[in-house]
């Protein structure tokens, strides 16, 4: 039985774990952390837990967080670089959803999230949690970065193509549409029913932080310099991201369709949550809702040249507390799939 | 007083020319067809319409027509086609939505509508409709291709660089997003709203019948045969279109955001359609849904030497029945505004 | 040309005033006013008015209020009870679209409203601008309390039933399905498109502001007491209400369907926005969105020998800021429907 | 292991019993049937099992059904009663989502389903196989009719008030609000999502095939007759079912809040599905999204004497495809929410 935290559970990541979680009989939620909720049942909280978790939400700095063998960070960012430290030398394993380990490079993280980074010692430590690059440093980590949403989509869907050195490093382009979930539970006018139907926008023009994460793991698996073009919109739905990415191939790169399918299905044919899909169909995010999985099309246009990858995911599932958990398997060396093969809701 | 008829009113661009036409003091609606309604009233089948619109449907080929000035077909594709010659022949001017006469390579357009074309002589005769690029030849023209509602968007968000000479002809990449009613009043299951809403993916990867219009224009503007990248996206909501347009700018080419800026201001300066967002702000498809205007956000990456324009339309509107208007307006010496002012539902 | 000033223009019912207005040629907005935006162009908040209107808001007190001859209250309650007397004194007209004047019985306002009334002697000279009911009073007000959404929609529903006396007056119910703009433009988290998407559900089950309102009127027309069971749902739309009436008919009252479809039509023969549907129609919210229209449905039911009378209208509109302007002419002597012809979006 | 068919499983009701029944150890789905796609994997017809299952749709009649323990029907009404008689005899049971064995009075079933009925000797037999009702005679049924998604939530809304004898009989009524999907996955112009979304309408004002089975239920319980004012309502949502239910109580009975929320508990305490929310909580259909369970919220209006009772659910779960597999736990002796766990997903 492996204990388990979860540190700030009132948004949507922290339900979500919650949804995941419960239903197991191989771990056991220990502790529920919220500040302002402290006292609160988490299932008068969440009312779609009623019957199914009977726990009250405990302080931020509760001491049965250091009785757990893992702890889970579901807060805004600059929550868990005060807290892993400690946590860790408790040898209490860290899976943090937010965004404090996941950048390399600490003053590149100190000026996109405009704070001091209080722990830069662990940020080298910290393992990027996606399983299907890092799998082996995942099983010993004891510091996990999950990944963000749109960067779990966009670092899946280039991966093959860098791998093989066939596209042009210099002009990749990220063209991502994702549900509103992806804004979290936060009371803003933007994301009001009324702002945010019946409507479809780009934004973060200026940059969005997500992109240099990005582009440290495409640099990184590249061994070169890459250069991406990001542009998020923000899509009428609640839940799911499709990344649209355009890639280039190398002046000399001559492949057809088939090559590229092959390349993408042999990446991949191991892999328990990412499904290359037959050749000519395009996927649909809500044949993703809700599921750890990852679907990609490739396709191939002559006339440009250029490689078309279309992912999608679960923004808040393969794209936070999904593949937080996939990594808390892989970790304590369960089957990377418990608890994440339920079949999506249709329609 | 203009006397117009509409062939093929009982779908979305067919209710949308009535709703646009009706206030007006300036036209009269004469005749309204349908062959599968004929003898209803227009309002029994369109709810909206009642107490504005006092005419029921005639047949196809109703003789009405031939007293009218001009002829809107609001038909799907190969109808106009048969029967605007004698149309024309009495004098009678046609304004096609449909694409019978968009593409001038009559076996481009053959292959891509699988249909033998029966008015090849017209082909050459028809002025596309795009009153931002043709306006002088509409003045006179006797017969007009309306452009389809992903070529309007596409066309006009890449003009300004074109014409200018400043991007790599080979690797333009337009990634459109479409509302469903892009798809028309069709009872298909792809379309239901247990099917469509909640989800958003690509679709028409084989190749889409708007990618020839678009290019065919785009190659015409610069003078050099350009290669487009077109992925449209079936997109939860009922109306609008973004399409994020990505154009590498040409080597050599050395550009800051400003410039582009002042490029499309001054190209749009006198458009009464067009309008160029103020630097940094996105545009939204809710912010012109139901106008006939297309709003235009320029953006440069430095960091991939890429252009990256936003493009907004309502594809009914500026995308379908309001440029059929707007047409027509030119056509008759009207003001090109003329019934197309009003101002957007919000929210 | 009648000069108008609007208070409070920055949320829903404001910007709807402004589109309504906008366009007319016989009106002009000399002053719009927001505490908070003071300075800021209207079309800069609202990016719809561009072009369309010139004008930046002052402050809530600004003196070009006493300049206007009818002035708009489109605050929250509160606001207007301290700014009227001082208006109509200087000889403006008022026509509040808030609850300020709305209720007759200043105690039960300030017990439902928990604010201490600070106009209590306007109380009783404001009129209760529903034309259908007050259309002579109207004329000739100083101040006009523009009835609640909902309120507009079952008291239409209800009125000619009432006025012939035909019901159980102990046992009304109005089951009122309203779209999230109801809720005004609040940045709560209950109104963000992740929480009021895709499902529905009752609330105010403790009772409802609206509700002295709909039973001050009704027991007003019925000369009796009258007693209504009144459950608002909040409905994944972003416009519109739909009011679902039950009224049990007196013992011994004894009609057939064809008889309470004459009552109606002839009830509302000459009224320029309400519309009883032919029998056997069923209205849909989107059939008056963005309009100033009420459609009525009238139906009887044998078996528990109940009449059911379906109301829709659009609640920013008719339930609002369209009624509002249909005081505006009527108290200005204009033909009552100018301005309000427009003609609704389909789809 | 039980051994499971399902006949006629390309919709909605087909793909949730799959969802809901693959994942299980203790069935095996043996036969799948379809007319149309006979040969076809049900995988590629249902992408979201890929995976999951690894079957072809057979055709309707194959002779697996014959090896089955129990055989589910998720066919348009009509195809049941042909095929009922010969899988009982040869000691299949038979779940039925369709209305076939619905109404015991074989005439009324004629004239509301406009068809006559082949197995009348087969009706007698059939179970109303509303667990909270019937749970006795379902254990040991060969045949079940499974209610009906309105009539589930309706007669579990109704039945304490019933049992306890303290409405009025006479005038009971059920606005009752659903999502497109209970329209099933039929292609029709109605449940477009340009036609759906953004709106809501009454609809079957002329009668609804729900009503007599509601009745038949109700009257059976109260042991009297039972008259009940029925409107549906179409929501623009996927999933779900909200009936307000307005009961008038007798006349003499005197009874608080708190009385009638003791009654529900009560009533229901043991139920597993079932569930009375705390005094004063309002349910909203997403918070039973793809759950099995009925949320019920009792409500007293004093002014009116009238108790509101607020009932959700999910109209594919508990209103069709769970209830069914609930039926096949009671009647092969399983632990009765074996398979029906699952949490909601939220947002």
């Amino acid at each position: 039985m492996i204990r388990l935290g979860i540190v700030g559970a009132t948004g949507y990541t922290g339900v979500e774990l919650l949804r995941l979680l419960v239903p197991r009989d191989d771990v056991e939620i220990l502790v529920v952390t919220s500040r302002e909720l402290q006292g609160t049942k988490v299932a008068e909280h969440f009312p779609t837990l009623r019957g199914h978790l009977d726990l009250a939400f405990c302080g931020p700095d509760d001491p049965g967080l250091y009785d757990c063998d893992a702890v889970f960070f579901a807060t805004p960012h600059g929550v868990a670089m005060h807290s892993a430290a400690a946590l860790l030398e408790a040898g209490v394993r860290v899976i943090d959803l937010s965004a404090d380990f996941r950048l390399k490079d600490r003053f590149s993280w100190e000026r996109w999230y405009k704070t001091k980074h209080t722990s830069p010692e662990l940020i080298r430590e910290a393992v990027y949690g996606l399983p299907e690059l890092n799998r082996d440093s995942i099983r010993s980590a004891r510091l996990i970065a999950v990944p963000g949403c749109y960067p779990t989509a966009i670092q899946l869907g280039f991966l093959p193509l860098l791998e093989k050195n066939l596209v042009a490093l210099d002009r990749l382009i990220a063209d991502a549409k994702s549900g509103v979930s992806g804004a979290g539970r936060q009371a803003m006018e933007d994301y009001l029913l009324c702002e945010a139907s019946e409507s479809i926008r780009a934004y973060g023009l200026s940059g969005h932080r997500h992109h240099p994460e990005i582009t440290q793991t495409l640099t990184q698996v590249a061994a070169k310099p890459v250069h991406l073009t990001f542009i998020p919109h923000l899509t009428p739905m609640v839940r799911g991201i499709l990344a649209s990415l355009y890639a280039p191939l190398d002046v000399g790169v001559s492949l057809c369709e088939a090559d590229l399918q092959s390349i993408y299905e042999a990446r991949y044919a191991s892999e328990p949550f990412v499904e290359v899909l037959p050749a000519g169909e395009s996927p649909a995010t809500r044949m993703v809702k809700g599921s750890n999985k990852c679907a990609i099309s490739v396709n191939y246009f002559r006339e440009t040249n250029t490689a078309v990858v279309l992912v999608v995911e679960d923004n808040l599932v393969k794209g936070a507390s999904g593949q937080a958990i996939q990594n808390l398997n892989i970790m304590f060396g369960l089957d990377e799939s418990t608890g994440l093969k339920g079949i999506v809701l249709l329609p």
